[in-house]
């Protein structure tokens, strides 16, 4: 046999060990402990997340963004990019009383660790002109792997509650 | 030389290969005519899904969705499931006036092609006490690639218009 027969050789025999039973089983197996990890990363990054809100750095929240990320918030027009996003979570968090906490629903993550869906939901108060005002919601983050590190690629979040006529 | 030595020739020799240039050229241009292909079935989609809109196809909306799909739309719960989401869709679809069209900002795909992130830009519009009353706003679907057909996972929108307090 020539290198190249071998190197086929290899090559097809690698093939056909993918269809084989126990293999798809190992492959599946590696494949969640991969998928469990990835959810690990990114409920961490969330915590932090958290952490960050409480002590409102703006700054640093706009890290856990990709550099095209966008924040998509109710009530204003898109955010993209680190400057627009810090801004953005400046301003929310000026708002008199501010608190915001979120909990995740689902964290789902493609097969080959470059993508994750996060969806979840928030609880968010602040002062109101009587007192405490309260809104619970929705979010959907996107989250890229770059570099081995989770970032948000896209952020949108809504409320339960009634909107406005227009 | 064994079978195994063999088999062990051609797995390293794979794995040395991969980090030749022109294999990593052919492995990412591949890769991107897959992403484009998927890309390309995505906007097919949507596109379809706009004319279900005004074809008022509540059920057959239902059907983009993954069975586990979620719609989070401001102002209302979560709706999960094809028939909550169904329901979500025919309640929309009722506001007197209503008359809605979206357009995609931003596809990503994930290089497995199992997972892909559609961001863009809605306007509704619909009849209000005082005459039409239009809004826009921005959007985030999360898709999830079954069996080669590609279903929305999650489906979040909200308005760039400012919100009520609370």
């Amino acid at each position: 046999m020539t290198i190249r027969k071998l190197l086929l050789a290899g090559a097809v025999t690698g093939l056909l060990f993918t269809g084989c039973s126990p293999a798809d089983e190992r492959n599946q197996s590696a494949q969640n402990a991969v998928a469990a990890k990835h959810e690990t990363a990114i409920r961490s990054i969330s915590k932090q997340w958290l952490g960050l809100i409480r002590n409102r750095d703006a700054a640093a929240i706009a890290k856990l963004y990709a550099p095209d990320g966008a924040l998509l918030a109710p009530g204003a027009p898109i955010a993209v990019g680190s400057s627009a996003i810090e801004q953005a979570w400046r301003g929310m968090m000026e708002t008199p009383g501010f608190a915001l906490s979120f909990e995740i629903t689902q964290i789902e993550v493609a097969s080959a660790g470059d993508m994750a869906l996060d969806r979840g939901t928030y609880r968010f108060s602040s002062s109101g002109p009587n007192g405490p005002v309260t809104d619970t919601g929705k979010y959907v983050v996107v989250w890229r792997n770059i570099d081995g590190e989770w970032k948000a690629v896209a952020d949108i979040f809504n409320s339960d509650a009634a909107q406005p006529a227009g």
